[in-house]
């Protein structure tokens, strides 16, 4: 045999062993290190574990307090047993994915009226499964140990595991033509990373089989492979069987991006670094009488008069629930929201050739949002004074896994004003009364793949709610033979900006849909739009031409509460009790209020456009439904856009006086420039949900001011 | 005599004493506290300094050391007595106002070739007086000792003085028919407290003299007396010989609302409080090794590779200057702004009816941004960690005082993250970085009457400058009949919010523009739309059918970059210099993101919009010309509307490859709410300056992790 006939044999074998070891029933967790070692030997030098196998451990989540407690270990545990045993998965257990093992909350009523010390409702987990290339929807009794089969959707398929994503990459090696191509870039296997590209929905040709695109980078001199793009080529691989139905290579020719200037692991760029600013004097927050939050049972957070139940979750990342706020007048603890999570992602790139035009990803519903959620950074992720939650998750073999500090909480105090007066010389009374603004911020990242999503859930103590997206990591990029901008001929499209030496910044969108179930002081709520439009003055009466006049109009059914934000035609988005009146006779509300966002301008017939139809409006509001979770329908993946809240909404049902959801996408656009090379610094976006008219006052109005007296005294560092 | 008539003498009597007292030379700063004492018995039991007397004290600004450095206190009492010894002032010294006496800022090629160790390029300072009814604009050369006369606006009078402010609050009560209407309401002239309250411009028939209006309030049991106005009382005055023109009336039987409810001071909301929440365990921000930055020679910041100039200035607040940044691979100092500063706020109210119409506030250049900056509360309005600076102005005699810590600097650390990335499972290569986000906080906030302005220069550690307005204080509310919603008749109009029994919260708008002379890498820079356009595909080479295009527009003169902000077609708005390149031929530049914001919907030919036409677009782009600081015009008081902004942009000047100015206006529409009673809880929106291909890569991404040897080692509270 020829040398280059015998190394193709050698990865063959390889890539068998591989996907034998992913076909087995063993977590992804239990892979051994030694394909990682054998792609990337620079990069594991020091590996850290991200998560513990812990099916034997003993985790505090072992018992559920609440009813909308996650599954625990043991029930995880049960769970699959149950599973394993069902018909017709017990003929061939080793055929059977799991794609999701999550708690099935109880009826919204159930849990409404359940309060500590009663007994928890009956416990029911539910199950998304592929089993020889069918897809199950299941429901598991723990209590009669039944399964019920739940209807499936019309198109789409589940979420994917992580280990359909692994082995996705590993499969093209198998593929002899793929392994020729990567060598005749100049990259040695060794080297390569290739990712998993979820593949969209372009036409009828891809709804018969789960599809996967591959593209692979080169990892050599550098943890930053992304910066490296084997730039064109694509593998189309056929995500059941792994095997590769196609392979596009159409631009050979382009370089491999230089590894030199990606590198951004502190270890790594501190040794190049010969321009080291100082680094600034320490700067910390500190308590040292202890935080003022509790997490009780694990999962309910008490703090200033708030109390929710905190929880990770696969594929939303974290779910807020039943989140009540105490009335600083009579004590009572009062609802606000019922749920509140991350429904769906939606990045499209802007360029519409070969190996671009299908990344449009869906991160929850296709990848898993909170999958991708990685353990927290202390001190840096989160400061010194959080307290971390971890997750309880299955792997696609059923079996339990923590990923251990995958939410932070902790108290905030940047120096911001909660409010202030102070009275000016013009009236000389010499008032000077501050109050400092603390928050409490709960916060997950989910690594997906390249792009890092930081989303913060932030309690004010003047009962506003801030939901917070930050967005870094690493842009998805390029390559082009161009160095330089005086080389790029002058109509040629670069679909994005030139970062580096052959690297260009692909523009993009990020829109990030929330489900907010409101409940203002009860379940029954109507969506009122308050508008604020020009009034003309009768000018003999007023020497004023205009006004602006807010007027409120009551939506009736969904299409009346489609919201396209327009600066010139502005609204208050308010969700009110009807039939709950303030002193004065207000109806109690709360305000969602948008801060800087981004509206899709892609066509809406295209293709994701059409999956991802909920980000047509920035709000949306629907009568509840259980079912009407997920933005995008809950088979996202390949799917066609049958399911999504824009359908929903479309059947125009009644909203007012009912029980609402509302839907709200922040969005962004995203033209990368230099200063996103090799990593970004961190884009923050938020909206607010805001008290209006629910306190018959200013709820921080007697909120003390800080004395010096009651700061910590603090000394220099441990190490000064 | 009737013991009415007696009463009503005695008031004219102590109110030409007042008069007498405001007409001398001395400033309002020596005023004897008996006249509030009078007003306002039980608010003065605690007494605070709000400013201090200074002509004697031997102060840090007393010498000038950097050309931008405002006027020290000798330089201000050298003013003083070059002007009084000034024909024709000299002829009557005791009737000349100074409405503004600043430092004349050198011309900027003169600053830009200034550094430390040069001598100081020639001071001036710029003063603007009234005398006998005739406005004067002078500049006065120290070492000549000088003075030259500027030509005058058009129209508009000067910046009120406080002493405008407080005689114009006290002149009502020389009108026996003023004290009348007051007592008839049931209000004790000892209770009584007055806003003075710029009339705005109608007309012709205001202009050929300074008037203002007042409005009264009771402060009758409660130092929030903005909550009990007299409401429809209205007393036009002629500022400059105090006379009451005129006295409306319009709605004498609507009740004056009640106290109660209303107080915000901590001691005396506390003794009333019963449902107290337990207070927050404290937080705060430590620096045991102290602050990163330094303050040279009082206004030179330097920090984390930023350097510029700060200084307090009583019309714009704080003035941001000569802003340079340093390069982290070069470490060279390179330019960004020149100047940044509030130049005008505009606050129109949204009730055209008699008592209301003319509320349509120009707070910088009415009332004067930095005169209404009262001194910060430490610990409250800035943390622990923050250094202050004290403004030195010159009262309405010419003579200097201190406004002691008018401005902080601080570094905040919120827990926020400067930059992330995770790897996943996917790839395994267990990467966990991430960057704590420390930024440096130049914060002054003005009490503008009932409002408060925070205003925050926020820079980043990434080359990014946040500037970020935050609204709290006290509402302006109107009396009405109705103590509930069930009472007002339904096609009732009221303006606004019904926040408590007889009170209302009438709905307005805060706009704030900036003035923003970028000098990126040099003055000669050019404005670029960078549009993001639909772009349709065609269908036959790509299964997308369309994507986001980015197409760069320079803007060649000033009507191509008026711009409106739009969703729906969206812009970066890049200030580039066209001459300097990045390594890969991008040019350098920073770019302008607005957050939440809010438009004007005014006429655009209603007199209020006519005089604040700068709010008309968000962003204005106009060629560098000393003379345009002020977006309203130099004369705000009672203008026209001919020497705005929007006038001077639409000469349509060459802005290609000059030294420009970007202006934006930040904007909020305020519909009060129950939680805005009796105190605002603080509304914060903000814009960037971001740097876009201005650095070759991430500035930060050599910045350290925070480890835990670093920080502080903190003990409980000292009173613990």
């Amino acid at each position: 045999m020829e040398p280059r006939s015998l190394l193709r044999l050698l990865f063959l074998l390889l890539a068998a062993l591989v996907l034998l070891l992913i076909h087995s029933t063993r977590s992804y967790l239990h892979l051994p290190n030694s394909p990682s070692t054998l792609r990337r030997p620079l990069l594991n030098s020091r590996p850290r574990p991200t998560t513990t196998v812990s099916s034997q451990s003993s985790h505090e989540s072992d018992v559920p307090h609440h009813p909308l407690d996650p599954l625990t270990i043991q029930e995880i545990n049960t769970a699959r047993s149950i599973i394993l045993s069902y018909h017709p998965f017990s003929s061939s257990p080793s055929s059977l994915i799991i794609h999701s093992l999550v708690l099935q909350e109880p009826d919204k009523p159930v849990v409404l009226s359940w309060h500590p010390g009663l007994p928890l409702p009956p416990r029911r987990a539910s199950t998304i499964i592929r089993f020889l290339n069918s897809s199950y929807s299941l429901t598991i009794d723990f209590s009669t140990k039944k399964i019920t089969s739940n209807p499936l959707p019309s198109s789409g398929y589940p979420t994917m595991t992580i280990e359909d994503m692994n082995s996705a990459c590993w499969a093209p090696l198998s593929d002899s033509n793929f392994n020729a191509t990567i060598l005749a870039r100049g990259v040695r296997l060794s080297d390569l990373a290739c990712l998993p590209i979820s593949s969209g929905w372009f036409g009828p040709q891809d709804e018969h089989r789960r599809l996967i695109k591959v593209q692979c980078y080169s990892a050599e001199g550098t943890a930053n492979f992304y910066m490296r793009p084997i730039e064109g080529l694509t593998v189309l691989l056929d995500l059941d069987t792994k095997q590769v139905v196609h392979i596009s290579d159409v631009s050979p020719d382009i370089p491999i991006p230089k590894s030199s200037g990606t590198e951004y692991r502190f270890d790594s760029v501190s040794l190049q670094d010969s321009h080291k600013t100082k680094p600034l004097n320490p700067i910390s927050l500190e308590q040292p009488a202890g935080p003022s939050f509790e997490i009780q049972n694990g999962h309910v957070v008490r703090w200033a008069g708030w109390e929710f139940h905190l929880k990770p979750d696969p594929r939303a990342g974290v779910v807020v629930s039943a989140v009540r706020v105490t009335d600083p007048e009579t004590g009572e603890k009062r609802r606000v929201m019922y749920k509140g999570f991350t429904s769906e992602l939606f990045v499209p790139y802007m360029d519409p050739t070969d190996a671009w035009y299908f990344k449009t990803y869906m991160d929850a519903g296709e990848y898993g949002f909170g999958l991708q959620a990685m353990p927290l950074v202390p001190l840096n992720d989160c400061p010194r004074n959080a307290k971390y939650m971890d997750g309880v998750f299955a792997a696609a073999d059923g079996r339990p896994y923590v990923r251990q500090n995958m939410v932070c909480l902790f108290e905030s105090y940047g120096g911001d004003i909660g409010w202030r007066h102070s009275e000016s010389p013009i009236t000389g009374m010499g008032i000077r009364e501050a109050r400092p603004k603390v928050t409490l911020v709960a916060r997950m990242a989910a690594s997906v793949a390249n792009y890092d999503y930081i989303v913060d859930w932030e309690f004010q103590t003047d009962g506003l709610i801030r939901v917070k997206a930050g967005l870094s990591g690493i842009l998805m990029v390029k390559g082009t033979p161009y160095v330089n901008m005086n080389q790029v001929p002058k109509n040629e499209e670069m679909y994005g900006t030139l970062l580096s030496e052959n690297v260009v910044g692909v523009i993009h969108d990020h829109y990030i849909t929330f489900h907010l179930d409101m409940d203002v002081d009860g379940s029954e709520n109507s969506f009122v739009k308050v508008k604020l439009e020009r009034e003309e003055t009768d000018q003999k009466e007023s020497p004023r031409v205009s006004y602006l006049k807010a007027t409120r109009h009551v939506a009736k059914s969904e299409k009346e509460a489609q919201v396209k934000l327009n600066l010139y035609q502005p609204s208050e988005l308010h969700v009110v009790n009807p039939s709950k009146l303030t002193r004065v006779g207000n109806p109690v509300g709360y305000k969602l209020v948008p801060a800087g966002t981004a509206a899709t301008l892609m066509d809406p017939q295209d293709p994701p456009q059409l999956r991802a139809a909920f980000t047509n409006n920035q709000l949306w509001v629907t009568p509840y439904n259980k079912s009407e979770e997920w933005a995008g329908g809950v088979f996202v993946y390949q799917s066609k856009g049958e399911d999504t809240l824009a359908v929903w909404s479309d059947r125009d049902r009644s909203i007012e006086n009912k029980d609402i959801v509302l839907w709200y996408t922040l969005g962004f656009h995203h033209v990368p420039c230099q200063e996103d090379f090799p990593i970004m610094p961190t884009v923050y976006s938020s909206f607010d949900l805001k008290p209006v008219n629910f306190f018959e006052y200013n709820p921080i109005l007697k909120s003390p001011p800080n004395l010096e007296k009651d700061l910590p005294i603090c000394n220099a560092a441990a190490s000064a």
